[in-house]
């Protein structure tokens, strides 16, 4: 099997996805099983993430997203959604289902309840709005890794309108905006212009460095 | 070897760090490079990892990070520092190094750069910082898995004082601000009040939707 290293370079973001071939089920709950399970500030997960099929809907999308042509092609599209804000009701919400799942209240994890209960209701909306949206990044990258280990292609996309996408898609009415578009697929070679070139980086020394 | 659903279940943000055990050159490295590899808007990478093993730098962070000890306990501490604004020289870089490495210039490439140039330099330092640093949580979604491909524990902290790291590490002169702490290390099982617990994620049907 090939290191994460291998799956990173193999990866990139598919320019043209073969409209007829279509990612199993089983490898798509794979994917989103990955993101539900990666990291998120406080444990609070303040994103969803919609896996959009209908046709319809993708086409309506696509008028919105720079007219990409992976928000239609590809096998499945996801939108990953986040929270408008943050209100007592949700962080309690998360509090309470760790309090259930794990069959006690620990002391600590309510006093730090009760800090975040303080520290973010009373923030703006969209100061909010920005934190969350930071969260459904790190589901980003676990989503583009979990993809690679099944071999689908995807191809992550800030190119779009939210506020379009969110009327399309019914978001304001549950509390979410919609953050990034996520195609997944497989690569339609002959039809792709990036996918023989070069992936390039900034060299380690200019990347990372010791302290 | 085990998958990455199992390697998201293996690692939780550590507590407690084994202050004894140090994470060998070749895994922190295999680490970074995860992180280089992975992707970014229009493949920018507007932010660098700075490592921190000076533990006298350490000791001033954690003054500056709710006192948390992996701080200074843990084997290395990662700083992730997003880019303070987006410059049309930082873009032209990442835009010639492409075509450096890539050997020609491409039309559609050069036109995407003017773009860019068109849309990001006039913008607010601030949202620009904000957009780089999301980039930054791709950057982190990587980083907890390659860590966990590697057994090596990770602890993502938000809670510190920017503005103080920045001071300590000399980020402002370098054009960055510190948006994430990651301490690298080995668990230390014992003082550990969290690894025991249940890992708690929201079910799959409030976390993902299909339309």
């Amino acid at each position: 099997m090939s290191t994460l290293i291998d799956k990173l370079r193999w990866r990139y973001a598919t320019k043209k996805m073969n409209p007829a071939l279509a990612v199993p089920q089983d490898a798509l709950d794979r994917i989103l099983e990955a993101v539900r399970l990666t990291a998120s500030s406080s444990g609070l997960q303040p994103y969803e993430v919609l896996v959009v099929k209908d046709p319809a809907l993708r086409a309506r999308i696509r008028e919105h997203a720079w007219d990409q042509a992976q928000v239609t092609e590809a096998s499945h599209l996801l939108v990953f959604a986040a929270w408008d804000n943050y209100t007592a009701e949700r962080i309690n919400q998360a509090f309470d289902l760790v309090n259930e799942q794990r069959g006690f209240r620990n002391e600590g994890w309510e006093a730090y309840r009760q800090k975040l209960l303080a520290l973010y209701p009373p923030r703006s909306a969209e100061e909010n709005h920005q934190h969350a949206a930071r969260q459904a990044y790190i589901g980003l990258g676990t989503a583009l890794i979990a993809a690679a280990e099944e071999q689908v292609d995807a191809t992550p996309m800030e190119g779009f309108d939210p506020a379009r996408v969110d009327e399309i898609l019914g978001l304001k009415a549950r509390g979410l905006r919609s953050v990034l578009l996520v195609p997944l697929g497989y690569r339609q070679a002959d039809g792709d212009w990036l996918v023989n070139l070069k992936k390039v980086r900034r060299p380690t020394e200019q990347f990372v460095s010791t302290v």
